[in-house]
């Protein structure tokens, strides 16, 4: 179990977690005429005429932005723009580490809806793809879709479409171990923000026909009043029938909770068993799940994720982003579809051998050496 | 000679001259929890709650964001963004081989003032300061008034501040070869944008009595009514007692000719005829000189400079930027003031050894090891 303090110390011997370096490892009076003056007016003009070069001649196609206003990081919410760094230099070192993109933490001092946008919009030109990460919802929501219509490059909202990705491939293992059928389950998903509604679309879109997506006022359907914008009436077009109440009241013959809620400890244990036999409970808010995974065990869960690194079963988007990107970049993907997500989930689900499968192993390492061959070759088929 | 292909071939091969790598070399489930899931958590909460943290526990106070908009690309002009990432590429590897510092490019997709200036306000909290970089003028000189004055990090903008810098470095070591005194010279600066608008407050700052900037309509002088600003404004109270006309007139009896014009060949070879004995001639708009420097010798010029590393004789302000900006991150420097650039000019001018000093030799080179100790130390006395 890692502590506070070793979390604090690692940070401040690190001083920042990434560094920008150069490809060119020893400057020479020669080779600074080339990559600057004089040689360099040459690239510039090659690109002012030839616009496509951009891609060839500088770093832009491998150049992330990871874009967040700091509203809400992890399960700690809006704790500001300084205190996000930490985490979006973290997500820059896994997008090094595992797909071997160039990734910018850019964290704005800004929640203004229209400014994030208008920076998005201004910093285009560096960048082959936008990450938006860890803003609040819905407004993130509406960046996300205004941007993604303006700009050329793809826009990718790792809350949204990560987490949906790695929950649908941990939930088509469970599936295959509870051996239920998803067009027969029902699920409660705990949280409608940026995740819950996207991983609601998702299950849909892969066959689920029974989802319950619940938010601070209980659950959403389309009579309800209070508490509702654009996204949760969207959500009561495809979801919940006839369920009305709280997570006490919804979880009764549920074979699936799913929390994405930010709220340490929502999931009692003795809601667990009013689930269904054989139940599945993904508690994935960070740093502190729904539900203590020990306690769910314990409380008849058959299959137990959290979000967390500290635990089996790491349902985390981590497993999806920084290979999910690598196909985007390389694929030249340009609109993030449910296809595309549906697809990537699929060959995450199936990177674990069926002999390794089982209650404690449902969802590949972050380490598994076939991971990105298999989205990239999955992804490949579908952009055809 | 470098060639525009060999330019153009090596930026194809090196795809981005620059790329993002992680502190951690390998990750292991461990460290993974202490650098992001659950353990980054904790670093947050420090930083939320004692925000100078931030300093010790992220890259920030080691990261500058390089901001251009493309207008004023080298002596290019306005080219646009995406044809400017090359030379901010360019920058990027001079500030992390020569001063240990992650510059990002950040090439923008908008000319509009405010919208700049929105960006950049916004994107503060990753960063320990700005530099801006080939913007148009007298727009840049607003923008970097404006968030020096707003902005908690410093702003430095290397074609005024950078520019005038090495230029007073390479003049009072010219003047020490041609044995004159700068309170005695004449200097005529053809170009009055960000570097001819600084260089000139500067040589005035450095005790220059005679100095005479041009602009695309001549001389700039109190009475002038047409092409000016308050920048310019600010110029005509310091500079130019009672000259009118073109380069061809004011060049009369000069001392000295700095270009900083953009302009290729603006400087003919028979006006170099009509200047004082002993002349110094500075043609530093890049790629093309204002004057071939080996014509500018064979017309009369005894001390000849260029802003390329093709020619000896290198004043560009790379020679300035990586070392200065280190010493204002180490040195928590706030404003780039009149003092600090004058102080560093002086470091600069002295690091050329007297025996080593020519017509020839007037600049150290950037390799020059000890730069970067000469600088620091002269700015930590004037810090005191």
């Amino acid at each position: 179990m890692v502590s506070k303090k070793d979390a604090i110390s690692l940070h401040k011997k690190l001083n920042g977690k990434i560094y920008i370096e150069s490809k060119i490892s020893k400057i020479t009076n020669e080779n600074l005429q080339l990559i600057y003056t004089p040689g360099v007016a040459e690239v510039c003009t090659e690109i002012f005429k030839h616009p496509e070069t951009k891609y060839e001649l500088t770093g832009k196609g491998n150049n992330v932005a990871i874009i967040t206003d700091g509203t809400r990081i992890l399960g700690l919410g809006n704790i500001g723009p300084d205190a996000a760094l930490p985490v979006m230099e973290g997500k820059a070192v896994l997008y090094r580490k595992y797909g071997k993109i160039d990734a910018y933490p850019i964290c704005l001092a800004t929640r203004d809806k229209k400014k994030i946008i208008d920076v998005i919009m201004s910093i285009e030109p560096v960048f082959g793809a936008i990450n938006l990460e860890d803003i609040e919802s819905p407004k993130v929501l509406d960046i996300s879709k205004e941007v993604a219509k303006k700009l050329s490059i793809p826009v990718f909202h790792d809350d949204r479409h990560g987490t949906a990705v790695v929950v649908l491939a941990a939930l088509l293992n469970s599936l295959k171990i509870v051996d239920k059928k998803i067009s027969k389950i029902k699920v409660v998903i705990a949280g409608a923000g940026s995740a819950g509604y996207c991983i609601a679309k998702l299950l849909y879109f892969a066959g689920c026909k029974n989802i319950i997506v619940l938010d601070s006022k209980g659950a959403i359907h389309k009579k309800r009043k209070i508490n509702m914008d654009k996204y949760k009436m969207e959500l009561s077009g495809f979801t919940n029938k006839n369920e009305k109440g709280q997570l006490s009241d919804t979880i009764k013959k549920a074979d699936v909770f799913i929390g994405v809620s930010g709220i340490k400890g929502l999931l009692k244990p003795e809601m667990i068993k009013e689930m269904n036999e054989k139940s599945i409970v993904f508690a994935l808010t960070n740093p502190d799940p729904e539900i203590d995974p020990v306690v769910a065990k314990k409380f008849g869960a058959q299959i137990v994720a959290t979000g967390s690194f500290r635990y089996e079963n790491k349902v985390n988007n981590a497993i999806v982003f920084p290979y999910l990107m690598r196909a985007i970049l390389d694929l030249k993907i340009q609109k993030i579809t449910m296809e595309i997500l549906h697809t990537t989930a699929l060959a995450i689900a199936d990177s674990v051998p069926k002999k390794k499968l089982s209650e404690k192993f449902i969802i590949p390492s972050i380490n598994n050496k076939t991971l990105q061959q298999r989205i990239s070759r999955a992804l490949e088929k579908v952009q055809r």
